[in-house]
């Protein structure tokens, strides 16, 4: 694998000038220039479309970069060090006759291109185009596409065509940010490396999974963007199924990408197909109304600046996903996202299955199942639930419930938690794609998520109601109830 | 099962002026008055062979308590409630005819009776037969035994003998004051109440077990009192052996005293015979010379005070014991005491077995495996050794061990964690005999002890030595050693 610190690695980001660059990918590898990571002559051109001198665009660099890099990260010297490395090119991205201008920046010395596309995915084809017939890329290029591949299946194979003309997949690095947390990364480890937990790792010894990823915050000024997509593209396709796939799937035999991604897209390809007589006790769809946030009243869904009369997108969805193969047959994976719940957090919750016997209180029984709750955020960490004695003298053998806790940020406090941006940037570099979301996976994620929302389209039922500020429509609690079980919150 | 707060409960405390009964047995009952768990007319007789006076007894006993009760914990009003049920009654043990004093004392109010014998056990058999021969006690009387049942099999069948031509054995409430130590106790729950280990709990996934009790303290005036024990006797017969049983049982199907002790004796038997020519590989016997504790020097066994030449007397062992039955064979248990060690530490270490294979970077394979660790001392709680991935940027898949705590003072801050004493003179007043020790289980303990010493003495090998303020004599890290293992101080 290529080794960064020691061969130069240049870069060319289109989009430069957008949000997504100036908020998170100039600092994340302004990052890597303070830990050192980039090699000394590496260089990072600048693409975009306005008009602007490399000076112009370094001083509105360093300027987002005080905003977004943490004050006490922040370090005038490393930035200018960062910034010299940056040159801007200014390019209708649609004109092929720029791209000749990205090659006179290119340097004589070998080194490793890389290209990100921080630009809406509606232009990599042309990019990717243009950058071919001038010579611009290789077959060593590698590529860094940004969600959201598509909106669909077919779009998003429209896309990946079109990528897939003019690179191979090895080349292709399509980002999921939720695939650079630590924590994300950190089921890895905690699965195949724990044979406490490999052991235990199936029907046999779990009864459920959930995984929750609440938001508190509701459209933020995006509503025409979001009415378009909902929370099952913005949110289920992507990282609630790549978190599906790290909980479910099969040990890999090593940890190369290929190894890693063919065990997830087996997990995807073995998801129970949502039918339409399932979508009662299997799916429920939530839009908010009116209510609090933090302390607040906050508008309704459709009452959002911008808003459109009866959209029926959702803003809320839960979900009981089933994989049918050997593992994890009879365990289902509750799954639920959603804006305007009650908080941020981003958990998964391993149910282990109780001890066959029970011989403590009657009254106890039902605390007799452990736990293994993992915290993507806040507090990146996670507890294992147990049952200890209850210290009281006059408590006889009464059982306790109580946390096995590690906090990452608390244990490991010498080390700050890299941002994933940080962590995906330092992997293409090394041209690791173990990461990065495979074409196939897309597609079988696609797949699965479109049958729901076709069968919302058919049925022309609308989302179920919620206050802002709950944990979406009651129906939701409802799908788990019916099953014995309550989500974690609630328990 | 009594009740031990709606139902009177007096109780005869033979010994009472001495040590034990002073130190702990008092200070005990008090908690229990603090507590509000003795009925309201509940009664002790203090029975001694000195002459005395109730009040003088009594102001003795609060001076005690004072010493012996932490600041915050005495109250001066409890006190004096306390000792107001306290009478005393000075009685040649060996005399029939001052017994019937003690039947004067009883009341006439229907109540339970539980005699305490902290007493020299020589005395047990005729204590018990004074006792019976002027009615004092009766088929539903409790009789408290201390340790040490006898010093060896032989020794320990008279005076259970002895105990058995008074009571029956359902009567005998045989002290292991280990047992009344929370964190012992909650192995139970621990291991029963929790699937994630008890389903685990077996040679399939566990490699080996530790077991450590070290004392960083001498002989501490005691030597003659020692010199005839040694550390087997003293602390392998009775606690090790205990919490090797409670380690390795199979569930029990209920909670029931029976039930448990059952399973323990099954463990007892099954533990394999050290015969002669394993002495080498399975036994370490080790005694300390001169050196460090605490920083200052102290004096080998040989050279404290009252100490005779020649001494063969252990004041360390290291012992590699194995269980041979279905859940255990293959999987050592290494336990190890002894006297002038580096700490005072009571711990359990469940060492799991690595997962089948391993997929992260080679030089990390020495990592894989998970513990759990119970400290019974200090500082009361578990820790979960797990591997989780190494958050620096630049680490990759790199793992790190780290622990998942609890330690119970902390988590449970809000309850003090009662002694061992509070705990089990509470469960002789409800009459549950689940912490004590029955006479099956102390005689196959002692067979297997028995056998140890019995080779000791016939090879005639000197103990080996170890400078005080060391873990042991290097044959105890070579024992382990010799199976690719360590102590897990040394790891």
């Amino acid at each position: 694998m290529a080794d960064p610190i020691n061969t130069r690695c240049d870069l060319m980001m289109f989009g430069a000038l957008g949000d997504l660059a100036q908020r998170k990918l100039f600092p994340a590898l302004y990052q890597l220039e303070r830990a050192g990571l980039l090699h000394k002559r590496s260089r990072i051109l600048a693409i975009a479309r306005n008009k602007a001198e490399t000076g112009e665009v370094r001083r509105i660099l360093l300027d987002k970069l005080k905003e977004h890099v943490k004050k006490d990260e922040f370090d005038a010297g490393v930035a200018d060090r960062f910034l010299q490395r940056v040159d801007y090119q200014f390019l209708d991205f649609t004109n092929p006759d720029g791209y000749g201008a990205l090659n006179d920046w290119r340097s004589t010395e070998p080194s490793n291109l890389i290209v990100y596309m921080a630009t809406p995915p509606a232009m990599y084809g042309e990019i990717s185009r243009n950058l071919r017939s001038n010579n611009c890329c290789d077959q060593n290029t590698r590529v860094v596409a940004e969600k959201p591949i598509g909106h669909d299946l077919e779009s998003s194979k429209v896309i990946n065509d079109e990528l897939g003309e003019v690179y191979n997949e090895d080349q292709l690095f399509r980002i999921d940010h939720y695939l650079g947390k630590e924590t994300v990364q950190n089921l890895i480890a905690l699965r195949f490396a724990n044979n406490l937990f490999a052991s235990q790792w199936d029907q046999n010894h779990i009864s459920h999974v959930e995984i929750s990823v609440a938001e508190s915050v509701g459209i933020e000024g995006r509503w025409g963007y979001f009415d378009k997509a909902g929370q099952v593209r913005d949110m289920v396709q992507n990282h609630l199924l790549q978190l599906l796939c790290l909980i479910a799937m099969d040990p890999p035999s090593d940890l190369s990408a290929d190894s890693i991604r063919n065990e997830k897209v087996k997990v995807l390809k073995a998801l129970r197909r949502i039918t339409p007589d399932m979508m009662d006790t299997h799916v429920v769809r939530g839009q908010y109304t009116a209510g609090t946030s933090a302390g607040k009243p906050v508008p309704g869904y459709l009452e959002e600046e911008g808003a459109a009369r009866g959209s029926k997108t959702e803003t809320f969805v839960a979900l009981k996903a089933e994989i049918d193969n050997w593992r994890w047959s009879g365990v289902p994976f509750y799954i639920r996202t959603g804006k305007r719940l009650p908080e941020k957090l981003s958990q998964i919750i391993i149910h282990f299955k109780p001890a066959p016997h029970y011989i403590f209180d009657p009254d106890q029984k039902h605390l007799a199942n452990n736990k293994l709750i993992i915290r993507l955020q806040p507090d990146e960490g996670m507890s294992l639930q147990i049952l200890t004695k209850d210290q009281g003298l006059d408590k006889g053998m009464r059982l306790r419930q109580g946390p096995l806790e590690l906090t990452f940020s608390e244990t490991f406090e010498t080390d700050r938690i890299p941002d994933a941006y940080e962590r995906l940037l330092w992997e293409v570099m090394k041209g690791n794609q173990y990461l990065f979301v495979r074409r196939d996976e897309v597609e079988h994620a696609w797949q699965w998520v479109d049958q729901i929302m076709r069968n919302w389209d058919d049925s022309g039922v609308p989302p179920k109601r919620y206050a802002a500020g709950t944990w979406g429509p009651v129906a939701s609690i409802a799908m788990i109830t019916r099953d014995g079980r309550s989500w974690y919150e609630d328990a």
